[in-house]
């Protein structure tokens, strides 16, 4: 078949998990020229069907060593249960693949260390999906604030929240708190000091479905998030305060996600409150699916052999966070040091 | 001067404080047939110069005793800083008036229940301006929650963000968490066990300007609240989650202040949870001004000699809930027990 | 009493009608120093009834002679039903009266006519309560077309829609469109061509309860408005599309009223129109009441001899277009010519 | 290649024009059973170089000609520009396929009745692309008026605006109005009497960026809509107000689509107008995908033989109402009869 010529330097890379996210990144994945999608697999028959007659040139199976042991396959996506990203992983680099798997990178900071060793011995690329860092209200964030625009900033408010997707082997913490440790991450090159968190798990479900999370971070900045599973409205809404300016992200806005409000405390001569309300401004954004730009940078650095933006030790962070504000929740809200 | 007759049951009303609230209720009180306003006093002469071109029948002062020394008045309503309101009610109380005050009735619990025991003592009314309680929005909660319509309440997330106004001699605490806390006891009839909290101090100011409250109640019901000076945009809401229904409550909507969404979740016959979405209502609110009930509150209570909604029981429990928050944010987040 | 002093240059106004508008003036004129509210006068007595308790120096009546043969009264305000504007006007005149009067000035322009050629005769002010042109939003809209900033204006599409409330003598057109018609004269110094309007009649009404109107205006500018008393939303929104920048003026937001949008059309080299979409801009505007400005500028036109923003003139012109309006309407749409 | 065995009774289904609705009409086909998608047509050979990729079988030509002298294509989707829409479903007809084009149907009345004629003759199916009446929130729509929730209807008031995308050969009328006039043919079975429109040209541009259109229907109903390409927000809005309760529509809101307001007006004793104002609902809709209907509603109808919902007759009449408000346009606002 003409069209399926192997280029000198065409990437070969495999799909592993085909449920929600899946299909997304192999739809991202056909976009992209250097890159052939060699194998998708899914453990659901069904799944699997399907696919023939979306991307009839793309193999499919259920058994992931039908990949590992395909010399021609470069690289594999785990989009899998967190619970199953590890071990994935591990074969993937023992296999003499290279990984970019979906967040959270792991379920424990030793899986998370073990992956970065792995790859380093093993030259390959570990990249994790913190797709939020590829968006471009995100990339606008950070341009903000590393311009000054807001001038310290005193503290992040973050709210996610909907009703379900409750998943069996992952709490309301991987699912979205991830988000708001890994944007932190990006925005403030910092690492949290300790982090607190309260919530609740549904009677019926052993994993927390609600929780409420306070993250300190050096210089007195510090996070704030409220994640939800259990809730009547959803909510995807980030708000920045700092001395002199503050920003509100609203994911939900189909266009104006960000807004910049030229609002601050000061200080008057009787040593009074008062504040300053001025214009609000809401840039244009661009209209990038953050996935294009996910897996781009996985092939960009695969090809470059640098590392890639949310790779292994971005992805250790977070699941380190992620880690601590579990504990912290199953221990009543203590804070949890964050080393 | 003819319409200037007092009725033999007419109640003379004086009101200390004409800062923001004070005009608000001395206008609703003006509006309430069979009550008289002998006094406004406050310390600035010239807030008080204004006064007769609009009220040319009320007296003004500068100095409380002017009020407390009038056997023609039976009550004072207090509307100054928080800090005032402890020995301006005892001296009413002294001087044998009734009182209502603003939120919070005092600010330390011991405070609190000296009063209680003063208007004890003096058969007086002591009653404390909890004025969400007269809304028609809360008031169709109650109704919503009294009714079984939500099933088991899970938890209310309450979040109150402004920018401003800074207080000199009060925190975001109680400024603004005290409408949850009282809004709690008006809908559950419940003292919660503990309360947590972590939030931050603006560096120029001694008192808290942001606070993430949570509240355990009991039979496993939460409140979190957030409470902030700090913040970009205006939000006023609630959301009560229960097992069959869940509410939000947006105090910024002109007339569309409660909605009740059909949603809920579900177990699956393999213990899988799924959710349940199906059609929104918004109930048709009353217009009622709230203030325009707590002052008809007042005179009804003192009238018949009957404890009002939001007596000094109600303020107490709210100013202890204040307490231990300001006291859990002061500790770094440490639970501290409502006895 | 000491504070009833008649200053020497004290403005004595009289406000005729009570109703829902009246009381509004009452407070803003109250506040206005240099001027005393001698009468007020309504035809209902429960409304007088209650003036005493808020205004005990305001003299009431249900006679307008006791106004007009008053030689102190310097003034008078008319804020009742349109039908009752010119008789009232002119009688005032005829007594020597400065004259405010609601929107629309008269139901006719021959009585509009009548009343501008009194007030010249009898030296007087003459002015019409447009006041809108008093607020915030509208002076921003006027400065951002007066700079230049919208390019030239394609068009303004304007919506005032609401339930009710139905007026027995009146129809939407003059209740609302007049606002539109007072908007573009003030904005555009211009005076519609031709008028077209098509609509409906309520059943049981005599009077039209939903509008659609084009009015034409030199350079190729128009105006569409939709007006309607039979809508389950209220809408107050303005658009209006220039060939640089386009702005939205929403009266129904508490505070970000006015956005400006960095919107055009572009023409591409091979004649295909394509578009720009930059940033939006909400700039921040002032409090100030609009009945505030109405009042005082009233009385500054009184003190200095010299017309009122809204004068005679401007109050003609809106119900020149109003009576274009409603005749396109009762010949079935057919466009008019304002002459 | 074992994926591509020919069914006995599969249809085989060309698309012409595969510009900015061609592709999402090749998703909903690709997804379909019984269907198999024999060829992609379209001038620019650069999106027919990347249908490949995505769609290996499907085979792909600059020449309508090879299509229609296909045996073994059953049918035919018309995606191009509205003034191809003749000529091309002609030749279908002459070839022997079934039609789907896109709306409108032609741009002619004359175009329209001819191709219903070659339609019968040649016993094939007509169907046009009335997108809306496969949506979940206009079959909702259906179901209200239907029921008679609503009452008498009185009018429907639509706003379709946005900036952009200017056609060349095509007007705001054919773009955005022909959903105006489909809809209300679904939900009130009716033509209208009579259609009028105002509005303006882009100077640069031939055709109508921006028109008002009245259209009167039998029984008092009438329907306003506004269509703007010149507009800086995008609203998508019907308002269908009845005598006993009233609509929303909200096409832009992701999932409280439509809302119903218990509002009516009523009529008093004294014979003034009052108005009543009770709860909303907003019902649960479904989710699916409209186009997804449309090519199944076209299938279902070649297979039995039965007329689509939106079979030539739907399209010849909104034809005809395009091209009597386009004429109206044309001769400054006159109603032009729809005979």
């Amino acid at each position: 078949m003409k069209w399926c010529i192997v280029w000198p330097d065409m990437i070969n890379i495999a799909v592993i998990g085909y449920g929600y996210w899946g299909p997304n990144i192999v739809r991202n994945l056909a976009l992209l020229s250097g890159v052939r999608i060699s194998w998708i697999c899914d453990m659901n028959p069904k799944v699997l069907a399907d696919i023939p007659r979306q991307y009839p040139t793309i193999k499919t199976t259920k058994n992931t060593d039908d990949i590992f042991n395909d010399k021609k396959t470069d690289a594999v996506i785990i989009a899998t249960p967190p619970k199953t990203h590890f071990s994935l992983a591990k074969a993937a680099f023992d296999a003499g693949k290279h990984v970019l798997v979906e967040k959270p990178m792991t379920t424990t900071s030793i899986e998370a260390k073990t992956l970065i060793k792995l790859a380093h011995t093993k030259k390959k690329t570990l990249m994790v999906d913190h797709t939020f860092l590829y968006t471009p209200a995100v990339r606008k964030l950070k341009e903000i604030i590393a311009h000054g625009t807001l001038g310290r900033v005193f503290y992040v408010d973050s709210v996610r929240t909907n009703l379900g997707l409750f998943q069996k082997d992952s709490n309301v913490v991987e699912d979205l708190a991830v988000h708001d440790f890994s944007i932190m991450d990006y925005l403030f090159s910092g690492k949290p000091i300790s982090i607190a968190a309260t919530g609740m798990n549904h009677q019926d479900l052993k994993q927390e479905t609600v929780a409420y999370i306070t993250a300190h971070y050096p210089t007195d900045l510090f996070l704030h998030c409220h994640v939800s599973w259990l809730s009547p409205i959803k909510i995807r809404r980030m708000i920045i305060v700092g001395t002199k300016k503050m920003v509100v992200y609203d994911d939900m806005e189909p266009s104006e996600k960000i807004r910049i409000y030229d609002k601050s405390v000061t200080v008057t001569h009787d040593l009074r409150m008062g504040y300053r309300s001025g214009a609000v401004i809401i840039p244009k954004l661009g209209v990038q699916e953050a996935l294009s730009g996910v897996v781009s940078e996985f092939v960009r650095a695969i090809r470059t052999n640098k590392p890639p933006l949310t790779g292994g030790t971005q992805g250790a962070l977070v699941v380190h966070c992620v880690e601590a504000a579990t504990k912290s929740l199953r221990s009543g809200g203590k804070a949890i040091k964050v080393s």
